[in-house]
């Protein structure tokens, strides 16, 4: 069983999500476990203050080293494997499918949220083994940065996932986006499915999702087919879609 | 004031977000309203099913439109502005800080949020106004990268961070991940704070803080400085920065 500790100033913002649907499920079924930890609670200082100004002068406030490494230490006392210890930060390296790939694969996970301005710096330097970032935006915490990294890890767990073939047909675990979805109705206020999916061939319809994961990722993420080793099909079809974007005007 | 729609099959993985720090103090202060509406209720079949099977066979369960559709309309219903209607996907395109800074100047924001296995493609193509990921990853539903871009925003709205500058002096808004910071003790375990930041050289801190940021982005994110007009002072600093990574034996 997987064993997640995460430590917040802000406990309560877990409850809704890790109780609910597919998380919620996976600690249910004993494929996870979740603890989170008020790390206010590792203060040793009067006023059980967890940040101070910044040296060097600056605006915000900055997160002490103390409460951290000692609510870390904590957690590790005991343990006979050593944690993965993850921060979420802009800072961070971008989180990819294949980190939680990677990540699914730990027995102990420990994540550190910040919050409000930063970290002081020893925290990432010598406290931590991996620094992710969830996007080139800014958010209040890392929270939500680290309740997204655990959902795309624990529902990669062995029997999360009812169904075995879908954490293996999603985006990115092919390196390319995912073909569109249709469903009932066939014809939704005169807004039509593509005749292909409702013909029964399944070689052909095979091939039209194929070409259409193709020519999204061309259209909107080209950066992922950088470096792929193409097929023959894809190249002839990467060459059909770079002629009809030349003949549309701009 | 910014009203913020969300529909959801899991309404409840909102109240624990939505209610504290930040967010929680930004609808206090009237600067932003959030509603959570589960679209399970404009179901209009018998037993309130929100997805079937996707038409040409696979895996997996795929929303349909009428769900939806409806509910927006009913959101929509008396409203004078066109809303932004947004929705999270895997598919769409990376969300931004420019991103949040644009949406934070809009009136009215409606979030979709799909989960399990994905969308019927007439959502994206024909209700939606604009599709956003939150990273080359896969989660079991649009709940928490909706809750991100949500947090990314609303930190932005007049009056939401107490101090003004906070915003403007985050990561990417000019274009370089942050310098680190330090704060109280100077030594904590044998970890020292730069002696710069002791000196009280206003001036040479600031230049030591622009470097850090320059470095740092230089060497986990080379991809941020494509296309950066650097100044003089930037160009000189990564020449050095390469001639020190050559310098490092692998």
């Amino acid at each position: 069983m997987m064993k997640i500790d995460i430590l917040s100033l802000f406990p309560e913002m877990f409850e809704g999500v890790l109780n609910v649907s597919i998380l919620g499920k996976a600690a249910e079924k004993g494929a996870v476990s979740y603890a989170v930890t008020n790390f206010r609670d590792f203060t040793t200082n009067k006023h059980n203050k967890v940040d101070d100004y910044p040296f060097g002068g600056g605006a915000g406030m900055v997160l002490m080293p103390q409460p951290l490494f000692d609510a870390v230490d904590a957690l590790r006392a005991g343990e006979y494997s050593k944690p993965r210890i993850i921060l979420t930060s802009p800072q961070g390296k971008p989180f990819k499918q294949q980190d939680a790939e990677m990540l699914s694969k730990e027995d102990k996970l420990i994540f550190i949220c910040g919050h409000y301005e930063g970290f002081d710096e020893r925290i990432p330097e010598h406290l931590v083994t991996d620094e992710y970032s969830i996007g080139d935006f800014v958010m209040t915490g890392g929270e939500l940065a680290a309740m997204a990294m655990i959902d795309s890890i624990v529902r990669l767990l062995p029997g999360v996932l009812g169904n075995d073939t879908s954490a293996v047909t999603d985006s990115f675990s092919d390196g390319l986006l995912e073909h569109p979805h249709y469903t009932r109705p066939a014809d939704f206020r005169g807004m039509k499915v593509p005749d292909i999916l409702l013909s029964g061939n399944h070689e052909r319809i095979a091939e039209w999702r194929w070409k259409e994961s193709l020519r999204r990722t061309f259209e909107r993420r080209p950066d992922l087919l950088e470096g792929r080793d193409l097929a023959v099909q894809e190249k002839k079809w990467l060459t059909q879609f770079r002629k009809e974007t030349e003949k549309k005007p701009e």
